[in-house]
């Protein structure tokens, strides 16, 4: 089976059968899994959706609206539903994904729904809904496999088998005392293996990885990937198991992490919907820009100051304009990878301190070598050694510029428990639009007057 | 259990126990799980990891060996045991990362260390070796839970906890026929449900997710992660089973494409180490930056041509500068959103229009909002409103065209099968300097003088 991507012809298809009756059109979408009816739903209109929804088996429909991307508004669907189907549709979904998409709604709309579920659904997604959403109480889900350490073997497998009823996917069971204290955790593996006579106390491992509810889901992820593990119980402060968080729901938070860190880099809010509309990006972006404005005036005051030595050396102005872009460029490339290298590892103070010792070299060398060729270009072009000669100062010192802020500014961030994501291209082009300028402008009064 | 994160004391821990005997290093070790011990290797010397990996116990030595950041060589430990270890080791490990670790060595040392290992596992990781390491074939581990379907549950279950011995994880079962073709998968939790006297291949799952061993790791990754897997099959043309991939070789795919996309879209090569020194960063960087400077003639030759214009009007040189820099940074920011909504999801043509036509308005609304600022600049300190509507008029023109390359180009890259992450901000940062002076020099030219 091949992944699956949108093309023209399943949308044509699904297109086509929304022309004809229910049964065509079921017919068609049971060829389709959950997760690929819920990509094909981000090119047909919200009333397509909805009939969709509706004449899916329960099973599916709820399948679809958890896998739809919060950017085509699942909850827009459920809010449209009968209150019936809604919550036929609702208590087919797992509790996270039912409060994640609940919880889009407004308050008074979510008491509503929240009251129409039994009252043990309820309160459930109701203390789901109290957790932050980026931390580990609000991507838990809190059906969790779960079995009291006092069972014997024989009783585990039949509460294991009991709860799997439920719980879709079952690769790690939690081990709780009589107080719903989370003692440890036990593989299925291990139970099989094990003598008939055993008792699950017996077989627990204590030392075992667990978070707590408030715990901030970049870390849940880091855990995860880092002890390989397919899941994580979450507790309160007293250890009571609260519920566990799964690899799939890891895997979107790391999506989501990477995605954030791309933006602020590139000075996008970390919150702009990829495929919002204008207005949204509008507001996203425009801030950055007003605050890049503000230090170009900077960067332009430099200009202006050197008024007269432009006047007299008119050519410097395309010289200019060549070293504040290089200088732009080398800055990224240093941001770009002292950002990533942070947000994989913590650095050590000695490898933070080489990381921006290891810029500045290549900022030399990088600048010398394309100094160097516009030194020679200015000696064979403008036949002036000494303008080549401030040009190839200026570069060489942008660059070491370049490199040493592009890889200090975020790890002075991080150290100061800042994101170091936010110390974005933005930020870091004023210091080489502002350094060149004055470099290129200073030297040439100097030496070339 | 927090995530583990180097910290001083840890390491001043470490290297105080290095200084003492072996028995003291190791009761320190013990407390520190494998993955644990792997990053603390990155801040001690060569010799003190050969020392620590000869010391610690066979299963957890071959365990940090595969867990170790490649960036610090584990292929270097391996070529320094002695044979005896040497095989110990490997013997110890998962195939897959025995094959990824020795294939860091020379092909003579290869040979070698394969010769001493007993005859199956050699041949078994020399198949390993002969797939591209960016394949399903490199990523996949050939131990894998495999029952044949003409088992009784009963034979099944025996069979999987005696595989289970060898094969540390195991979520999902593939089932195979006498021929080693695979026919489907099933779940352990449906084995347990089902009645005793029934066979496997009556609960078989034939409709199911698998790969062929060329397959692209990131397709791997995306099915993974869009199903919902713990785990995919991997089969050759012939659909004979070779082996399987688990969702935390996946984890670290999607973290390594991630870290791609983010250096590239920055102008710096795919495969600069982050930790690397600095020559690697400049052969890396060298290139990007050579052809920026190319490009950067470019900007200034359209700066000399103007030459008289701005003789003239010697204050455009600032404003000139603050155009160019607005507009590299608004086609940073629409290049960030659509190569990574690019990279997450595929867009149909019609999105892809709808996202190029939404830069358009946003560059226009980015840029009349900027240039409106500008323009009540040179109205109030320059005194001259012509000037200001030059500047207004490319200050808006530069950053509509910011945003329709800075989303165009991607999009027509992955359409002509080019990965889009290369449309660097180098080469959309040309862009904008070009047109932005051509724009503010010219305007200026007609209408100011």
């Amino acid at each position: 089976m091949q992944s699956f991507e949108l093309n023209k012809s399943d949308i044509q298809r699904v297109k086509q059968a929304l022309e004809a009756d229910d049964e065509a059109l079921i017919a068609l979408l049971s060829e389709y899994h959950a997760s690929e009816i819920a990509i094909l739903f981000e090119t047909l209109s919200q009333e397509a959706r909805e009939r969709i929804i509706n004449i899916l088996p329960l099973e599916i429909a709820s399948e679809v609206i958890s896998e739809m991307n919060v950017e085509i508004h699942p909850e827009k669907i459920l809010n449209n539903l009968t209150p019936d189907k809604r919550t036929e549709i609702v208590e087919e979904m797992d509790y996270d994904d039912a409060a994640d998409i609940i919880s889009l709604l407004s308050e008074e709309r979510q008491d509503e729904i929240l009251e129409e579920l039994d009252a043990e659904d309820a309160s459930t997604i109701r203390n789901l809904l109290t957790y932050d959403e980026d931390t580990a109480g609000g991507l838990m889900n809190s059906q969790v496999l779960k079995v009291n350490s006092g069972l014997t073997k024989k009783e585990a497998l039949e509460e294991i088998i009991r709860l799997s009823e439920e719980i879709e996917e079952f690769y790690t069971i939690n081990v709780v005392d009589n107080y719903n204290h989370l003692v440890g955790i036990v593989s299925l593996k291990d139970i099989l293996k094990s003598k008939h006579s055993v008792h699950i106390r017996e077989l627990v491992k204590d030392d075992f990885v667990f978070v707590k509810a408030n715990t901030d889901q970049e870390e849940v992820a880091k855990l995860l990937s880092q002890y390989n593990l397919t899941s994580i119980p979450v507790v309160d402060d007293e250890m009571h198991l609260l519920g566990r968080i799964t690899f799939d729901d890891v895997m979107d938070v790391l999506q989501e992490e990477n995605t954030e860190d791309m933006l602020k880099i590139s000075g996008v809010s970390e919150d702009e919907e990829l495929s919002g509309n204008w207005k949204e990006a509008v507001k996203s972006r425009l801030p950055w820009l007003i605050l890049n404005l503000g230090t170009a005036f900077l960067a332009a005051s430099v200009i202006r100051h050197f008024e007269p030595t432009l006047g007299q050396i008119p050519i410097l102005a395309g010289y200019m304009a060549m070293i504040a872009g290089m200088g732009g460029n080398a800055a990224t490339q240093a941001l770009a990878v002292t950002v990533r290298r942070i947000s994989l590892n913590d650095l050590t103070d000695s490898q933070a301190y080489s990381t921006v010792l290891k810029e500045f070299m290549v900022g030399m060398i990088n600048g010398a070598v394309n100094g160097f060729i516009v030194f020679l270009f200015a000696l064979l072009y403008d036949a002036n050694p000494m303008l080549g000669f401030v040009i190839f100062s200026a570069m060489t010192g942008n660059l070491i510029i370049a490199g040493v802020a592009g890889s200090s500014i975020p790890l002075v961030l991080k150290r100061i428990g800042i994101d170091p994501a936010i110390a974005s291209s933005i930020i870091i082009t004023t210091f080489t639009d502002v350094f060149g300028f004055l470099l290129l402008l200073g030297l040439a009064s100097e030496l070339l007057l």
